[in-house]
């Protein structure tokens, strides 16, 4: 049983948390602006692209957040800001600062986030009219409407909220995310929100939103390619007033595992919404020597465009999926591999001692024929695992990337 | 000028090869078995898959090459050997075996390999049938029948050869190579085989073997999958009669150049050949602080999924380009990329110091029209440069690969 319970709700769930989604003209017709606002100044941590081609937004956050502390994040859809050069930064600062005015805040507190068209730099008076119109719309039920506004070309808006007991106080987390959509010329961006209204150190905060974001961001995978965008942010403003959070606590594994829950939803949200997907697949690396050979085996599988193609085929190939542990760097012997093909239409086990055994082609078939599909790889080496997700390439996939000219 | 010429040929235009291509029943209709036999006990190298999960085949030539010396090559498609266990390193050994009995020569100087199904024993009695036909059917003119013996799905076989002066002396290289091919259930594997006529020192050659495979082989991609069978051999018996060349000569120099033109000649080849190209696309980095760097950022663009469908779409989104130059782990600042599209259309600069520059799109998409496709991207950071090689993402590529069940 889970120390925590998955609620209906999204950022504005937890308390002292107002948001809005508002349309700026960014885009077409969509919403395209939002904002997340804490009524008192929270502990801040953040994970940012590790792509050395980083956006203006992303390199301004980074300085924002060293102190540990934010109280606004700022975020556009519509246009990247992003290989902008000085000119973008400046954008990025103006951006915080318009929002810092007009929220009566310390612009240092407001972290800005842009997803869309790179290389374009950002229409200023639109982001203006966004700002002026998204802090007269902040309310406790924005949140859904800020969901919306961060979008790209995803199908649907990606939200989660848990509540919890901390020393007989209840607390909330609540997230929104968006994942790969696609606006000319561009490229996939993904950015996860969360707040919780629980009062925990900063140290522990970062320690906990870095541990979760490694077992969960990290472990998607739509196509292998990583922006110059991607930016997960945590706010947490201690309104629940619990004793504080510290690591190395009881406290802090039960909030570790509901902030654990919440990134992992919105990661596998992101990956069923993946360009062009037809289906989910989860993979799961179990008895490994290490942790970090389970995530190796299983990200490597989760981006194997044979393994994605063999899924959307639906085809028992584990002939390519062994090949993809086997360049994955992970440590095993393959003559310990056993590989298992799962769906709720069953279970089967499609390779032996890293070799062929024989199964039925019809009952492979029957499994692989369902949405969601699990890959278990037994590598017979130790005691750890990992859960990695994605989703297979389509011939969507190609058409969305491939032929955006319309 | 170059110090070699290209001459029409393949493995049997050096002095004192013989090779064949027969149909021994492994594969439904098609050629399937292929030898080729040096006349004198031959120097011999090869770079292997570094796949964890190697066949049987790789297993054991690795094991018979150490001596660096070799005198046949026996390969057959329609089966891989690969995850065969135990018994699949038996047959690969009889394989050997049986072939060093028909040639009278000794096992130790006989490699194997094998590309096609994985997880399925070698039908031992066709592999026994396809050594005898092959070894009666050795003659100077079976280069070209080998090439056709050891393709898989390759729409056409993928042959060379260049003869140059070492001393005075005319030697010569040929080369023949199969790239990515597909049979249920199946992966890609890429096979290389080099004959020269020239002396040459063991060390010499596995220099310039293995110095040239990261220039050529290791710089293509067609999926970013490797295979557990990929395999690059060359042997060089000395038949010209040449002064035996050693390292650190200008000898060695018009040895290593002329190597590899043969070796990037194949991989662009296999390139050209990939699953469901429509388009052949050179990476050149341009100005990298090391030569590294360089491969690094080539080898990161022209495996992204969202270049190769942005190329399969004919669109200049210079954005996706740069993203994946960012994320390869190479050292440059991103305010100084230029990046240029060109082919037999012209040349154009998309994009400058990192961001947008104005460009025609008209003469964009007419440059990507063409077949062929250069990106040149000047890291503006060094004097290194790299060239990579591979093909577009297309429709075809998923309907090869996802819908193996006719």
């Amino acid at each position: 049983m889970e120390d925590f319970e998955v609620i209906e709700g999204n950022v504005t769930s937890p308390k002292g948390f107002l948001a809005s989604g508002v349309f700026a003209g960014i885009k077409k017709s969509k919403k395209d602006f939002a904002i997340i606002y804490s009524e008192k100044k929270a502990n801040a941590a953040a994970a940012f692209t590790t792509n050395k081609v980083k956006a203006a937004p992303v390199i301004l956050d980074r300085e924002k957040i060293a102190n540990g502390e934010a109280q606004a994040i700022v975020a556009n859809s519509g246009n990247a800001n992003a290989c902008t050069g000085q000119r973008g930064y400046e954008d990025a600062c103006s951006m915080a600062d318009m929002a810092a005015k007009h929220l009566n805040i310390d612009s240092g507190n407001v972290l800005v986030c842009s997803t869309g068209v790179i290389g374009v730099t950002l229409p200023m008076e639109k982001i203006a009219k966004g700002i002026e119109l998204a802090v007269q719309s902040l309310s406790k039920d924005g949140g859904k409407e800020a969901a919306e506004a961060i979008l790209t070309t995803d199908t649907f808006a990606k939200e989660v909220a848990v509540k919890f007991n901390i020393k007989g106080i209840e607390v909330k987390i609540g997230g929104i995310a968006k994942g790969s959509g696609m606006i000319s010329p561009n490229m996939a961006t993904m950015l996860s929100f969360i707040t919780t209204d629980a009062d925990i150190s900063k140290s522990a905060l970062d320690k906990a939103l870095k541990n979760t974001v490694k077992r969960s961001y990290n472990m998607i995978s739509v196509d292998g390619d990583m922006s110059t965008n991607d930016t997960v942010i945590m706010l947490a403003n201690g309104v629940a007033c619990n004793p504080t959070i510290e690591e190395g606590t009881k406290e802090y594994e039960v909030f570790y595992n509901a902030l654990l829950y919440v990134n992992k939803y919105l990661a596998k949200q992101i990956a069923k919404d993946g360009e062009g997907a037809t289906k989910f697949m989860e993979v799961n690396v179990v008895n490994a020597p290490t942790e970090d050979d389970a995530i190796l085996a299983a990200k490597s599988v989760v981006n194997s465009n044979l393994v994605k193609t063999a899924i959307f085929g639906e085809d028992a190939n584990w002939g390519r999926i062994i090949a993809a542990v086997g360049y994955s760097g992970a440590d095993f012997s393959q003559d310990s591999v056993d590989i298992y093909l799962k769906s709720n239409k069953g279970l089967i086990k499609v390779c032996e001692n890293g070799g062929y055994v024989p199964f039925s082609e019809d009952k492979a078939k029957e499994i692989l024929s369902e949405k969601e599909i699990s890959i278990i790889i037994d590598l017979n080496a130790g005691k750890y695992e990992a859960l990695a997700w994605g989703c297979d390439l389509s011939y969507d996939y190609v058409k969305i990337n491939g032929s955006y000219r319309t």
